[in-house]
């Protein structure tokens, strides 16, 4: 038999993780891609925050200024932690048992990146709200584009406007991306790709790996 | 001197407590009354969930079906918190700091009262987030209004439309109640009333008891 792992294999959850501009709506095309190719057809893609009605106005109240009202640090945290328990357990956790693959756009190593390294949160903090309302849930894989804050948000100012978050300082960013690449480094569960490349080489870094890694969850035959 | 405490006392912030139909409204009439006997005349006034506008959109979206979607009881205690941090941060702390007395129509007793015992939540999770969120912020008084649910709901009920929470079971209200009774028991800061006796009596327990509370606040000189 060839590439049909969907048949040899377990649905995953798969998230895509990185800084604005760093490329994630491209390499959730190279994932999905390489899944299609390994004969995966139910796929249910997220974004964090949001992927339910609630989150999603959760999301504008995060993202835009959409109440003329300082958003404080904490309150963000636990509105993107609120936001989450919605996903995982009216979306992601459904999908999963259906036996569909789920991509996500951002999880919860954004909280601990963002919020965390950026904001300055205390991750002792953040680590406890994570287990307690998210307990042993994690993604199967996380693939962690790793780019300058400078280049990423070039990118992200070609897109157009900037939103809140984006108008951070690089400051914010060179945090956050210290706790991506810090985070990145002790867990095996998540794979880093340097996303300061041209797109073709980064697109086919993304596909290497994941071919790599979906090999190897593939059970050996006794 | 006379009554007036406001010379001789910080300024306090006082809570109202209990379940749905227990008088809490005619209770903080009966607060205003005797802090204005004694001379108070700056008092903020806040409820919870809400008191800011983002806290109020966020008090839609958990007290109303505003969003065709069910809440979890994770994302509904995150929320709560989210609210609270922002009443906290943005009006509690800055009315305290400007010498304001605040009373508040519930505050952080209720999520445990509400989501702990009626919703069942485990009681640490729920004690680790509020040490987490406000710290060593505590309410100065806690006036907890002790009522058997079918009476409460039976007043809620003439009032006209219940909404989400007060749709709950009798069941639901019981635990809540138990709870209440448990964490009242145990904390100096919580006076309980038996709101469950004519108005009259009440709100001349609530006068006697909160005005003991006020003179034995006032310092003693040396």
């Amino acid at each position: 038999m060839k590439n049909n792992y969907e048949l040899t294999m377990n649905n995953k959850f798969i998230v895509i993780e990185g800084l604005e501009g760093a490329g994630k709506t491209s390499a959730i095309a190279q994932v999905v891609d390489v899944l299609h190719y390994q004969g995966v057809r139910d796929i249910v893609f997220t974004r964090e925050p949001g992927g339910t009605p609630l989150a999603e106005v959760l999301r504008r109240l995060i993202k835009t200024k959409l109440i003329d009202e300082p958003v404080t640090d904490c309150a963000e945290l636990l509105l993107l932690y609120a936001a989450r328990v919605q996903l995982v357990e009216l979306v992601i956790k459904p999908a999963l048992a259906r036996g569909a693959w789920v991509i996500s756009d951002r999880h919860d190593l954004s909280s601990q990146a963002y919020q965390g390294g950026g904001r300055g949160i205390d991750k002792h903090l953040i680590t406890s709200l994570r287990d307690a309302v998210l307990g042993n849930f994690y993604p199967d894989l996380t693939l962690y584009l790793d780019i300058p804050p400078a280049v990423g948000l070039a990118r992200a100012c070609e897109r157009g406007k900037l939103d809140r978050l984006e108008l951070e300082s690089i400051a914010f960013f060179d945090r956050t991306r210290e706790r991506y690449q810090a985070l990145a480094a002790v867990d095996e569960r998540i794979i880093t790709i340097d996303a300061n490349k041209p797109q073709s080489i980064v697109s086919s870094a993304i596909r290497e790996r994941l071919t790599q890694w979906l090999r190897a969850q593939v059970p050996t035959t006794p």
